[in-house]
């Protein structure tokens, strides 16, 4: 071992050294939302001396990253831009994987493979990236500062809050849960969003069945304490019941041979289905699937209170009749509510009505200068073609001649299908090659190159293409591609100032300097327990079965952040087959 | 996997309906401390028809176990009396490895790693063993009852508190932390007793490096912060001393760069050297080490108020003088104290004035009939043989010649050595080889056939055996051997009751049933950091370096309680070489 840190430690300052004699020269011009920055690399044969004095490096821009999320941690990774100075301020020091959250509510991966702290993941990077830990408090948009309070409270000598100040801010801080202010939700429910409340998951289900197993409890708490019920039929929630019962049959049950089968799973869901996001032949399976184990699966029972030991639910199809179910330990998990502090700066920002933070395609929040957002706190607002069609018209109408030729319209066909993704869609809806084909629709089977159409004509062939305009999943997927696409942003900002990438701008001069952000849909599982697993891959290809659950196992390995990470989620699926899960209270 | 699952399906029913046919039928006949039970297995050439009833079955002796740590886990790991139905009642539903939790406060192993769940050590046994989450509150010894609690306490609908009989009450509830009631200790510092204060140090001293990253904290505060004091130089301070500024040089430094080089760690020992208990050798080599390392030691420094940001000790090198160190966090590892109900136990049966429980050498608490303690919280009051000598005289001497031949004393040479280990110890002491030697030596050299000792002789030759009386060290080894040790005893209790194995009871007629518990120490270890470990093996052989650190590393490896903590503990090694330890605050 000793020669292994030697070799660090070699190795550590060889890198030290070169970062210095490569110090970077930045002259900084400001301009508009981007800023266009000259720089010169000093170069080896130099003799190693410095060009350039401490001042200039500091006129680097400042990126404030607020949170280590998905999205986040999504952008620090891809972000290579050395011009940038970069303070990521999150309540969290580690990024986590969150997808495997329901297996660390059943131990079958450990909370600590899930995670990786946030400093290792940009600490190789040649970037000036700095961390701390704490929350955001308030945005001031005006002038763009950040407050912050430090989350650790131990000897802090009454030094809390601290103010940030940035020139670009990117919000990637997440969502809260959404109690839909249901009554007793916040004091006796169980989340299923962070690290601490899937460990919280696991010792509550452990000690329901110390407590079961109690001499002294009678049968029938017996049976209210070993009733598991889970809020929402959503992904989170059929997996984390589909867990828990493997849980239960493969591990607790030997250790609690007494009380197993005393042991109900109950999954409430206010809709007509579980899963309905997936496609029906996955929903159909997992809820016979769930049948076949003894999860009761109860639709259209929407939960109105939660009591200590009792929870009230309206039964939609028993004309709104209120039922009580006792119950040993709750799970909630329907939905996403918006942040506190996010909430005020949406007051800010005339956002208030909204449910997360409006964004335009390139992810900057509306009406607010090098402010970003991404992933779950944020909605791309998607721009709608009838709103912009007398710009798309006149600009595409080159000759000003008041009808549009098909050779015309070709021109700016792919900037507006760049523009508008909806438009795309709208031609998949209705298994259309191009977009001339909507033309045509409009007009008549005529010959292509002659075709002509007023703007009536015009507005006519386009009006229905925005019904295909969709929001974006909540999604870790969401999230990381957000990330990364902002982060090459980021990195080609100054390039693709000088030539823009983007689509014509329609209703200004020019052209977007990126490329609007498209989200790419690579899948979605939903593991169901026993080593069965739901795939719905692009293309509506649904797969379920073992074969799945193979195809899970190695794109969740493949994912993982980092070596150490994939290596002990492994080594943690091994130990599962191996020696089952631990039920000890740690 | 669903073969996996089916083959253990059938292998479980196989097992059951194994044991429901070799169902025992028992004929218990009770009488004194000890019980007499006649048993007969139900073969299977008898059809599988069940023999005997329940209530027979019922009439097994009850045994209550308190406590699952080393002492407690040991007893049930060994027990294999099936004529005994146990009752294990601990707030602790796992055993925990302790020797290797200052590995879990740097990381290096996993909390999870060195646990075993309580039911999994006893659930292949055939025995009745019953395992209740509980803390004792209170023993009523007159009516073999204890009061428990359930320390869970989510919607527990009021039941609390239950009460357990037993025959036999085997109490291994460890230890307390020793504060020696000094002010501020319980508020403001770590212990590193439980699995949990082991995690609680991880998590605050990556929040120390947190705090002291932050961009508002004075460079005072800094230091502060990042100042480490640990109270008490015995084998666990040192060692957590030693993981700590591992897990500083080695991982914590690299991920926080800024502030690494203003960490501090101070040992504050209150004797003239840490590790007293040990080889000079050892002491001297890590007061040594400890200080290339840069881990400041100061002996005779006696703490005696912990405010929430400064220790204040008394420098007995100094005349006493009181000076005050800022830290950030502390960490308390000075000796142990009392358990409440214990105390309040003590107090029942007359031992208030002790510093544990009081026990004879069969492990029985004094005065106190079917009640055993071990492990931290009793200690054995070994009997002087000087309380005894008349009679061991009276019983050595068979013609009642009111002298004693070499000839008649050699025939209880072989009972006074087991009945008093103190005897054995001080021939050592002295280098010789037989008790005879010491009859010589009072004799002065006659031959040995003849030479006769009256009463005054005799005593005058022992008077200086009890001087070699020894506590035992409150160890995992000691305590683990008297639970094997109890185990044992339990496992022949009828065997003996017939056919007593013990030494002559000198005040009594007969024999004592079983041998009294003897300690063979097998050696320790003090791991100082940087894979280096002092060993202090048995026949005072020292070993220190490299070498010692991989005998560490098999010797833990193998001592694990189960193949699975095995396989966790030893992974957990291999990714720390690997991929370094994890700083995330998990």
């Amino acid at each position: 071992m000793p020669n292994f840190t030697f070799y660090q430690r070699v190795s550590r300052a060889f890198h030290e050294s070169s970062s210095l004699s490569k110090l970077l020269v930045l002259f900084t011009v400001s301009g508009g939302t981007g800023a266009l920055v000259a720089y010169a690399e000093a170069d080896r044969s130099n003799n190693g001396a410095f060009i350039g004095s401490s001042e200039t490096v500091s006129e680097k821009k400042k990126v404030v990253v607020l949170g280590t999320g998905w999205a986040g941690t999504s952008f620090l990774r891809n972000l290579n831009n050395p011009r940038y100075e970069v303070m990521v301020v999150s309540p969290r020091n580690y990024f986590a994987f969150t997808p495997l959250l329901p297996s660390v509510t059943s131990g079958t991966v450990e909370a600590r493979s899930i995670v990786e702290p946030i400093r290792n993941i940009f600490r190789k990077k040649r970037m000036d990236i700095e961390y701390s830990e704490a929350e955001c408090l308030k945005i001031d948009a005006e002038n763009r500062k950040i407050y912050c309070r430090s989350s650790l409270n131990n000897n802090n000598n009454g030094i809390e809050e601290f103010v940030v100040d940035y020139d670009y801010l990117i919000i990637a801080v997440g969502a809260n849960v959404n109690t839909f202010n249901t009554p007793g939700v916040e004091e006796h429910c169980h989340f299923l969003k962070e690290v601490e409340d899937a460990q919280k998951i696991r010792r509550t289900v452990i000690d329901c069945f110390e407590r079961a197993s109690l001499p002294i409890v009678s049968d029938e708490e017996r049976k209210r304490i070993l009733h598991f019920a889970i809020v929402g039929g959503g992904p989170t929630g059929v997996e984390f019941a589909a867990s828990l019962h493997d849980f239960v049959n493969e591990d607790l049950g030997k250790l609690y041979p007494r009380v197993k089968d005393l042991v109900k799973i109950t999954l409430l869901e206010a809709g007509d289905h579980i899963l309905s996001m997936f496609d029906k032949r996955i929903t159909a399976f997992a809820e016979d699937k769930f049948k076949r184990d003894g999860i009761e699966v109860k639709t259209g029972s929407m939960v109105v209170k939660v009591s200590d030991k009792e929870i009230s639910t309206k039964e939609m199809k028993n004309g709104g009749e209120i039922t009580t179910i006792p119950y040993g330990m709750a799970v909630w998990s329907t939905g996403i509510g918006t942040r506190p502090f996010i909430k005020d700066f949406m007051k800010q920002i005339n956002q208030a009505n909204r449910r997360a933070l409006a964004t335009d395609e390139w992810l900057r929040v509306e009406a607010c200068d090098n402010v970003y957002a991404l992933g779950d706190c944020a909605t791309i607002n998607q721009r709608k073609v009838m709103e912009d069609i007398a710009a798309i018209f006149k600009k595409a109408d080159k000759d000003n001649s008041g009808t549009l030729t098909v050779k015309e319209f070709q021109e700016v066909i792919d900037d507006i299908c760049e523009r508008y993704p909806q438009v795309e869609l709208y031609l998949k809806s209705k298994q259309m090659r191009s977009i001339v084909d909507l033309l045509k629709e409009a007009e008549g089977d005529v010959k292509k190159e002659s075709t002509e159409l007023n703007i009536e004509e015009f507005k006519a062939a386009l009006s229905n293409v925005d019904s295909q305009m969709k929001f974006l999943p909540a999604t870790a997927q969401v999230a990381s591609q957000q990330g990364a696409y902002l982060a090459k942003c980021f990195n080609r900002m100054e390039e693709c100032e000088k030539n823009p990438e983007g689509p014509l701008r329609f209703r200004g001069e020019g052209r977007h300097r990126f490329k609007p952000f498209r989200y790419k849909h690579l899948g979605q599982f939903a593991p169901l327990g026993g080593e069965q697993t739901a795939a719905q891959l692009p293309g509506d290809w649904v797969s379920i079965g073992q074969s799945s659950q193979w195809l899970w196992y190695s794109v969740y390995a493949s994912k993982q952040v980092s070596w150490r990470t994939r290596a002990l989620v492994v080594s943690d699926w091994l130990r599962r087959f191996v020696f089952g899960r631990d039920s000890s209270q740690i």
